[in-house]
C-alpha cells in the first residue's frame, strides 16, 4: 500500500508553524509497512485541496489528511472531501449530541460554527476525537482510502493509533512487511569517528540498514529492519545491535528515548549514592538535567553555580591559591570544585564543570570551548578530564553538561 | 508570483528527520510577497521527482527544490532537473577546481562521487555554496523558474538569502507586494486571556492581521502586514503594535528574537546591579537562562541549587524554623531563600524559586504546579509571588524560570 500525507493549513505555508505531524505519520506508516511516497501541503482553499486530492488519488492508495476540520470558515477539509468524492455532507447525530453535551457541561452556548464539525461526508466512517471537538473520518472512494484527522497533534495521535492504523492493518490483511527502527545513542565521539568504527557494518548489512545522525550533544545510530512482523524485525535489530555495541562499548549509553540523566539516576539509586554539582560555564544546566527525572531528589541534593571567582573561593570553598596559580579554567580548579561540592552538600559524589563557553574570553592558550570536568566519588581518586568542545556558546554549554553526565556514569560503572 | 517548495529525501518520508527548511522558506518567500501555495516532499527517486516537477510547473511560476544535491547515488536532483528540462548535465569548471582545491587542502583524494557535484544542467545559473561542497543552481524552463539548493540548513540559508531571493526580486521588478511580520512576546498571561484583551483589534484590522500563538513559556502575538515595500509594511505594524502594547503593557516584554534573559541583563547593566539565585524545583534552570547571554558575568555572580531541605538550611542559610513552620514550598521560604542568596553571593538582587514540579509530591493543599518566586532587591521590600503553573514536570519548571525572569524585570523596572 502506498500513501500520501496531505496537510492543510495556510499557516504551514507562511512559515508560521513547524509541521511535526508528518514526521509522526511517516514513522507510524513505516511501522506497518505502508510506503509514504509523497507529502503535500496546501492552504485553506477548497479548490486547491480538491486538486491535491485528485493528484494524490491518481498516484497512491491511501491519502491521510490532517488539518482543516475545526469550526471556523477556514476549515474546508470536510467540504473539499465531500465535493471531491461526490457526496453530501450529513450531520452525524451522535457527534452532534456529544458536541451539545460538551458545550452545555461548560455552560457555553453552542454556535452554528461548532455544529459544522458534526457534518461528515455521507457514508464515511467517523473517527471519534476524545481530546477535542472535531471528529475525523475515513471515506473510501473507488479503491482509494481518504482518512481525515484534525491537525492538533494531541488530538491526531490517538486517532491515528486507535482508529486509522487498525483500519489500515485490516485492509492490508496478513501479507505485509513491517519496518521497525531502533536508535542507539552515542556520546563522547563525533559523527565521523562513529562512522569510522562501524562503516564496515554498513556495507555488510542491507537489512537492517544503519544510519548515523549527528545531534547537538550526541550521535544517533539508527538501525532499521524490514520483516514480516514486528518480532522478526526486532530480532534482526537485536543481532546487529550487538555488533554495533561491541565497536562502541563505552560510548553507547542507551536506546530511543532514554537519556543520560536517567542512566546516571539509575546507577546512583542502585549504588545508594548521592550527588552534588559545582558549575561555572554551564551555570546550572548540569543540575537541571540531573533533576529532569521525577524522583531525582532521592540522589541529587544540591549544586552551586560558582560563576564569579569570588564565589568559587568564598561560597564554594576553592582555595584562592589554586585559582591564582592555575586559573579558574584548569584541571586543578575542576577537582577542587568537585571536592568542595561534596563537602558543602555532604554527598557521596561531586561533579564539577569549568570552562570557556565563549564567544569571548578565549586565549591562544585557553581557547573558547576548553572545558575541564571533574568527577569525585567517595573512596576513589578524583579525576579531571579536558575537552575542547565545538560550537556556539549554547553548543559548548550543552555538550559540557552532556559530557559531565557521561563521565559520571562511567565513574559510577567503574565502582560497580 | 506563485511558488511551490519541493523537498527531496526519503528520510523526510520515513519520519526520521523533521523538515525545518520549508518553515524557513515559507517565511522568506512571504517577506518578498511570493505566494507559497504548495509544499511537496518526495523520496530519492528520479521518476517521482520528475513527476513532481511536472505537477509543480503546471501550477506555479517558481519551484524551489531542497535536497538531493550531495555526492551519493541517492542524490538525484541534478539528474531529475536535467531530464525534466531536457538538458545535458555539464561539469562546471569553476566548481570542479574549487572542489579539487578543497580536497587537496585537506590532503584527501577527491573521489568520482564528489566530482558529480560539479555537474549542473546546461545553461543553469550556478549558486555558490560557501558552507559545503554541493553548489545550487537556477534553471529557467519556459516561463518557469526552478531553483535547487542543498537540504542542509546551514548551507541553504545563505544561498537563499544571497542568491535566490535577489534573483526572484529581480524577476518581480518594482511591482509587487511584500509581507512583513513582527512577533510580540507576552509573558504572565495565557493564550485565552491575551485573546480577550485584544480580540476587538482582530476584527478592526485586516491589514495588518493579528495571530495569537501559545508556546511553552510564553504567548506570541504576530502582526503581519502587506504593503508595497518593507518600510510601509513596517509602519502599518508600528501603528497596530502601539495599540496592542497599550492593552498589555506589563506583559509584552520584547519582539521577535528577543529573550527575557536579555531584557533582564540589559536592565541589570543599566542599573549597575548584580544578581544571584536560589533555586529548588527549577534546579539551575534560572541560573542557566540568566547566563545565556554572552557577557552575563558582568551581573550574574552565582547561584545555589538547594534541592534538599538540609541544603536550604545548612548551605544556603535559610532558618530551619521557617521551613518547619511554613514548609519549603511557601512564600516565607522563597523570601528567605532570595535573601540568603543575596547574602551568600554578595549581590544587589536575589531571585528564588521553590515549588512542586511533579508529577508526584503534590497534596490537596499544595498541588503539583504550586510555585513561589521571590525577588529581593537592595533597598526595596522583598516580595513573594504565588503561581499554579500548568503542564508536565518540564512545563512547570520552564514556566517557573520564565516567570522568575519576568518578575525580576518588573522589579528592576520599578526601581528605574
Amino acid at each position: 500500500m502506498n500513501a500520501e500525507v496531505l496537510t492543510i493549513g495556510t499557516e504551514l505555508l507562511l512559515g508560521q508553524i513547524l509541521d511535526t505531524n508528518t514526521l509522526y505519520l511517516g514513522k507510524k506508516l513505516a511501522e506497518v509497512g505502508v510506503n509514504l511516497y509523497y507529502k503535500t501541503t496546501v492552504g485553506d482553499n477548497v479548490g486547491r485541496v480538491k486538486e491535491a486530492l485528485g493528484i494524490a488519488c491518481s498516484r497512491v492508495d491511501l491519502v491521510i489528511i490532517t488539518g482543516g476540520l475545526g469550526p471556523t470558515v477556514d476549515d474546508i477539509t470536510r467540504q473539499a472531501v465531500a465535493e471531491f468524492t461526490g457526496r453530501q455532507l450529513i450531520a452525524d447525530p451522535g457527534t452532534l449530541s456529544a458536541l451539545a453535551a460538551r458545550f452545555s457541561s461548560r455552560g457555553i452556548k453552542m454556535t452554528e460554527n461548532n455544529r459544522q464539525q458534526a457534518y461528515i461526508p455521507e457514508g464515511a466512517v467517523i473517527i471519534e476525537n476524545n481530546n477535542g471537538t472535531a471528529p475525523g473520518f475515513i471515506a473510501e472512494s473507488g479503491n482509494k482510502i481518504i482518512a481525515a484527522m484534525p491537525g492538533v497533534p494531541m488530538e491526531m495521535y490517538p486517532m491515528m493509533e486507535n482508529s486509522i492504523l487498525p483500519y489500515i492493518m485490516g485492509k492490508l490483511g496478513g501479507v505485509h512487511e513491517v519496518i521497525k527502527s531502533r536508535s542507539l545513542k552515542v556520546v563522547g565521539l563525533g559523527e565521523s569517528l562513529v562512522d569510522d568504527r562501524i562503516n564496515d557494518l554498513f556495507r555488510e548489512s542491507s537489512n537492517p540498514t544503519i544510519g548515523v545522525y549527528a545531534h547537538l550533544t550526541e550521535v544517533e545510530i539508527r538501525l532499521t529492519a524490514k520483516a514480516g512482523d514486528v518480532d522478526s524485525a526486532g530480532k534482526l535489530i537485536d543481532e546487529l545491535e550487538k555488533k554495533v555495541f561491541e565497536r562502541l562499548p563505552d560510548n553507547i549509553y542507551g536506546r530511543d528515548d532514554e537519556t543520560l540523566e536517567q542512566k546516571a539516576g539509575e546507577l546512583l539509586k542502585k549504588l545508594g549514592l548521592t550527588v552534588s554539582t559545582a558549575e561555572s560555564c554551564t551555570a546550572g544546566l548540569l543540575s537541571h538535567r540531573l533533576t529532569n527525572a521525577p524522583g531525582s531528589s532521592a540522589y541529587f541534593l544540591g549544586g552551586m553555580v560558582s560563576y564569579h571567582n569570588d564565589v568559587k573561593i568564598k561560597a564554594l570553598g576553592v582555595e584562592r591559591a589554586i585559582i591564582e596559580k592555575f586559573g579558574a579554567v584548569s584541571p586543578e580548579c575542576a577537582i577542587a570544585m568537585a571536592a568542595s561540592a561534596r563537602g558543602l552538600f555532604k554527598t557521596d559524589c561531586g561533579v564539577a564543570i569549568t570552562g570557556i563557553a565563549g564567544p569571548d574570553g578565549g586565549t591562544a592558550e585557553k581557547p573558547v570551548g576548553l572545558v575541564f570536568i571533574a568527577v569525585d566519588i567517595k573512596g576513589g581518586a578524583a579525576r579531571a578530564h579536558k575537552f575542547i568542545l565545538p560550537g556556539s556558546r549554547e553548543g559548548v554549554r550543552s555538550r559540557a553538561a552532556q559530557t559531565a553526565l557521561w563521565l559520571l556514569c562511567g565513574a559510577l560503572k567503574g565502582t560497580l
